[in-house]
């Protein structure tokens, strides 16, 4: 049975997010999603789909695990609700701990918050005070890469390279500035053929920013491990280590944004784990609860908590529900979760597999490259793959919006259709998919991209 | 049995919020709370406490509730996460429906967030493509009150008006301005004994602020029915109306931020209700669930919304865990007992007797001042009530941090010393509470306050 009270509810009262409302306000469409159990989610016709796209790169352990409604349900009887200001509760001294045992080097101190978002504004407010306190007041701005989303609230909208998504909202704060991306595809045609030369020229562009600004102005460096805007871009050979030296000759604080790369994603608890670079402070949410209550984490190096542990400094910075005791108590059977199912072991056995599957779509002629790390892959699409060309607005709009949506759709597949960059489908699925799933996810898209290239 | 491993994860992993670490750090003791059921909660020494804070105005039906518990688990072994974009979930469209059925005038469009600051900062970001998707472009700053505080991202940081709050994190957003609060006990001399004419005066500086800046450049009005910091401080006479006359007179859009003020605790859903005025936006978060799920919401109006209709506009802004099925769910059944148990009722049908019961503290000589509204008090100290001069830096210090705290820790009154403006002592506890609470309170308040006095 379909259920239109919701869609009218929904039609009348609901602001979808990122969403054009004007199909839905003529009486269009839209899905509803009403139950999800492991790697499937079902709409209101009862038909499943399988979740390639961990709800939004959140739902890590996968859908509907009894343990984490127990785990929630539990600590609302024992303790709703505490703030973590000026005093504690046992939740979220436990969550601190465990995800200071897992993330690397001293990063040892965790402020925790309620969003992505909200842990990108928490690492910018921090690296600024803290060089306040250290006697370098001038250093606020921050380095970050073209294309690359870290979040919609105004500071972290600042760092995020999407001038369409920060266009409307302009003037926004100032001193967030841009290099490129590390998109070896896209990138200067003479290194395209040697990574390592590309790396460098790649992390290079941030030193050329610190110096345009002036390196006592810069405050840090923000990036993700693994690109996720610009369809799942990991780091070139030698890149991150020689980001890390960039940032030391500067004194410059590296920021590893791993809202989407952490818990899993790549296999690791961290993803900057894997790449075997250790940044200052990591920020952190979706995952750490695989998405079933609202989170977020900001991991700070003792080093740079050293000052506010004197009276003259206090990080003049709070959220009410952060900390939060039910998230922290669902945060900590999510871990338990991981542990038992060995999931980041999983997730590093099978992604060689993963890579193969999606590999394969390398034969068709609209695929022009397939990236990414563990659980999480892009597909890219492009009109010519010798010449690399991409798609107009036009072909664009036919191609994502009019065609592979519905077709992904119809097909049972949930993935997401990156406009950012270059159209690219992107893979994140839960880490307890594997093989089964990756033939399907590779059987779809080879059926629904071969009629899409039919199509143009 | 007191819980000191908690204690140790909490000085070597936690950072708290809005705290200073010193004394943490040096080995000091901090309050580690590790249960609560109803107006109560208890630390790790089993000493109880009133909640006379609802947690952080958060807390609004109560502690411990078995109902939300369940509703809690339930949703999550039914869905357990969905995104809202390009798709609805039953319970996000359920919890919209019912929001927008409590809100004033047309105010029927709702933008979930999961926080007060994420709910600020979509209302600014709303208002600003907005005034550009109806050609005026212009549009982008704000007005909002002295000692106001509306949140802590960069965006709701800006807007915030507490400059110790602000000043680490500079340069913020551009053209967030401020004009005095309506605190007529700090108000002009000439007028402290005409509410009505304070209230004019206090409104016509949002005019002023806005022929300063130049109408066509300002995009809202950002003010709490009962502002919050500064000492729970509500709207004099006349001057909602007033306010409202001069944003539309400068065709400004008005929101009412009531991440405080919502959800019982001035005895309507929403605070504004009882002051007669229509708002354009309403912010909400905190007692939307009863603070058991993070979560938040930016309700519209039809007007604001409706240029998002239109296949030109999409509002370029979203957020991973908004609308979260297991905070609707939640928020669902928190709306449920607030229905069942009239608890809107119980704080319009108690609220002279909380108020009789504290000005009865108006004859203690360090208490200036008595003023809220609903279940939302602040009891304002002052060191000379005749010439209403308060305390030197030093005095403020150890009458609040080193008597006042712990004296109210050791009575087991959970209350907030607001040391933004004048020191005030806010009370804000769950809906629940009734005659006999008043009468703790007033008690505990007394003997404290007395030997306060008597340590000067």
């Amino acid at each position: 049975m379909t259920d239109n009270h919701v869609r009218q509810k929904a039609r009348d009262h609901l602001w979808l997010h990122f969403t054009n409302h004007a199909a839905l306000h003529a009486g269009g469409e839209v899905p509803v999603v009403t139950r999800a159990e492991g790697a499937y989610f079902w709409d209101d016709k009862g038909r499943r789909y399988l979740d390639g796209l961990s709800g939004l790169f959140a739902v890590n352990a996968g859908h509907g695990r009894p343990e984490l409604a127990e785990a929630a349900a539990r600590q609302i009887r024992e303790l709703d609700y505490f703030p973590i200001w000026n005093s504690v509760h046992p939740r979220a001294a436990e969550l601190a701990e465990a995800l200071a045992e897992r993330a690397p080097g001293d990063l040892n101190r965790v402020f925790f918050t309620n969003s992505g978002s909200e842990s990108v504004e928490t690492a910018w407010k921090l690296v600024k005070q803290y060089f306040k306190a250290i006697g370098q007041p001038a250093r606020h701005k921050v380095v970050s890469r073209a294309l690359a989303y870290h979040g919609t609230t105004h500071g972290a909208l600042s760092i995020t390279s999407l001038p369409p998504v920060r266009t409307p909202f302009e003037p926004l704060v100032p001193g967030a500035h841009k290099v490129p991306a590390t998109d070896i595809y896209r990138g200067p045609e003479h290194l395209r053929d040697d990574e390592e030369a590309y790396g460098r020229w790649a992390a290079d562009r941030i030193a050329e920013a610190i110096e345009f600004e002036g390196p006592e102005t810069v405050a840090a460096i923000f990036l993700e491990p693994v690109q996720n805007s610009g369809g799942a871009i990991p780091p070139p050979k030698g890149y991150l280590e020689r980001v890390r030296e960039i940032a030391d000759r500067y004194g410059v604080v590296l920021v590893a944004d791993e809202v989407i790369t952490a818990f899993g994603r790549i296999g690791d608890y961290f993803a900057i784990n894997r790449f075997g670079v250790t940044p200052d402070i990591i920020t952190g949410a979706k995952g750490i609860t695989s998405g079933y209550i609202p989170s977020g984490a900001v991991i700070v190096s003792d080093r740079l908590f050293e000052p506010f542990t004197k009276k003259e400094n206090t990080f003049a910075h709070g959220l009410t529900f952060a900390g939060h005791p039910v998230a922290a108590a669902v945060g900590l059977e999510n871990l338990a979760i991981f542990e038992r199912e060995k999931l980041n072991e999983r997730v590093r056995a099978n992604e060689d597999r993963f890579r193969s599957a999606l590999s394969g779509l390398l034969d068709l002629p609209i695929v022009g490259d397939v990236r990414g790390a563990g659980y999480f892959w892009g597909v890219v699409l492009v009109k010519d793959r010798a010449t690399r060309e991409t798609f107009t607005p036009a072909e664009r709009r036919r191609l994502l919006d009019e065609f592979l949506a519905p077709a992904l759709r119809e097909a049972g597949l949930h993935a997401r259709l990156d406009e950012r960059g270059d159209p690219a489908v992107l893979l994140a699925p839960p880490a307890i998919v594997g093989e089964p799933e990756f033939e399907f996810i590779e059987q779809v898209l080879r059926s629904v991209l071969a009629a899409a290239w039919q199509r143009l």
